[in-house]
């Protein structure tokens, strides 16, 4: 029998045409189309576990999954292997091995996601996929303002879908930059976990601030709130896209707690 | 009865979905949708007159469409009401009243296209209906090098279709330039008017000598062979956006022959 191997994916994927990320019986989600490339590549049974499981339309440039293999496939010829049995709207970027011990929701990671807002009078069809589509002008230096408010460690409560099942609220945010590449408007946010519908939501708030609906200073009476219906409004999900998950060491993933 | 008047639309569209620009019996192309949301809008059974014949899957940014209409709708006001009658990936960016003998293939117009190609190990999900995915990496500089034998005017036959119907095949090339912003090359093109295909022959062929296949200087000896045999392969349509058509006075758009 061969060695049990953990092997740790980068996975990218067009969100439009499936239910999430999260395996669902009745329903097309990621997990279920990688579970099924696998089980055409190495016969094996399994069940893959993600690092960020993103809703039905939410897009990614680099999610991680792990599963564990008796397969005697390279870990790096994972990437290509599965590629060639995926459909076009996901790929492998990446493919390793990982220490037996590596959970992607267990180490303390550093997690990355943009928002894009198309800020164009009329719709560009090219964009109508992965972004927001918001005709009103909007006031990028308000935006950047409110942002402020935002980095650094808060109880995110207001800033949570209220179906959330989180143990604490509490998060940090690293960094929250506004890139304005007319007609685009990028939302660049970096933080060490994210609460349910927490990005998008943010997206939403600032989106209302840029239109003048809200003062960029009322976001920080929206954190000490720490009421959903105080926030502003969450963004429709096409706009978001997952960029990347860091773990600790790096390329070394660190060993997470089981 | 009401003064019949020209109306011009910029038209923006994702060519995923169609088959192409020209309005064809038994297929859904960007003509037939155009036709069928200015009856809706007007009752009038009108076909408009396009500037550009973009294939299946090719996109565009600002493509011109003419029609002619005895409705009193003021002419910009037919941007947001066809826009509410139009699918998605197809929408007016502007709409204008241009001189009654203005004719959107016979006035002489600057053209610009944009081939985008995806050059990454893997495929990226989100550019495989916007680009060309190239694993191999492109020598950008060779490709420059290639590109400027290209720019100026020639005989560009080598470059067209076996089933151009143009009557002369002598084009000028105004600028010619290539982007690199990893992952994605984009080749940028400006002309006064291509030949069936021309532009994605020069992407093919420029791809082959960014791919080492085809010396840049070649390049030269299949412009003047005029044989369709000598130049690259034509690179597939989803990589390939009409940019823009500039009319020589500008937004005043000249009148063309009848």
């Amino acid at each position: 029998m061969s060695e049990m191997r953990r092997i740790c994916l980068t996975v990218s994927y067009d969100g439009t045409n499936y239910a999430g990320w999260q395996r669902q019986n009745n329903a097309n989600a990621i997990e279920n189309v990688l579970d099924a490339a696998i089980k055409e590549l190495t016969g094996e049974d399994i069940k893959v576990i993600g690092a960020s499981r993103t809703d039905a339309g939410v897009h990614s440039a680099g999610n991680i999954a792990v599963f564990d293999t008796e397969s005697t496939i390279p870990a790096e010829k994972f990437a290509p292997a599965l590629n060639s049995k995926l459909p076009d709207d996901i790929a492998i970027q990446k493919s390793r091995q990982v220490p037996n011990s590596f959970h992607p929701r267990h180490a303390n990671t550093i997690k990355t996601y943009e928002y894009t807002i198309c800020n164009s009078q009329y719709r560009l069809p090219q964009l109508r996929l992965y972004a927001w589509h918001l005709p009103k002008k909007l006031d990028v230096d308000k935006m950047r303002a409110a942002a402020g408010y935002l980095i650094g460690t808060h109880d995110f409560r207001a800033f949570a879908s209220v179906h959330l099942s989180a143990s604490t609220t509490v998060r940090t945010i690293y960094e929250l930059e506004i890139y304005d590449d007319e007609p685009m408007i990028v939302i660049r946010v970096t933080g060490n976990g994210f609460l349910y519908n927490m990005v998008r939501i943010i997206a939403g708030t600032l989106a209302q601030v840029g239109m003048g609906m809200i003062p960029p200073e009322e976001v920080l009476h929206m954190l000490e709130s720490r009421d959903r219906q105080k926030a502003g409004m969450t963004a429709p999900p096409q706009g978001l896209t997952q960029i990347e998950v860091q773990y600790p060491d790096g390329e070394d993933l660190m060993p997470g707690e089981r």
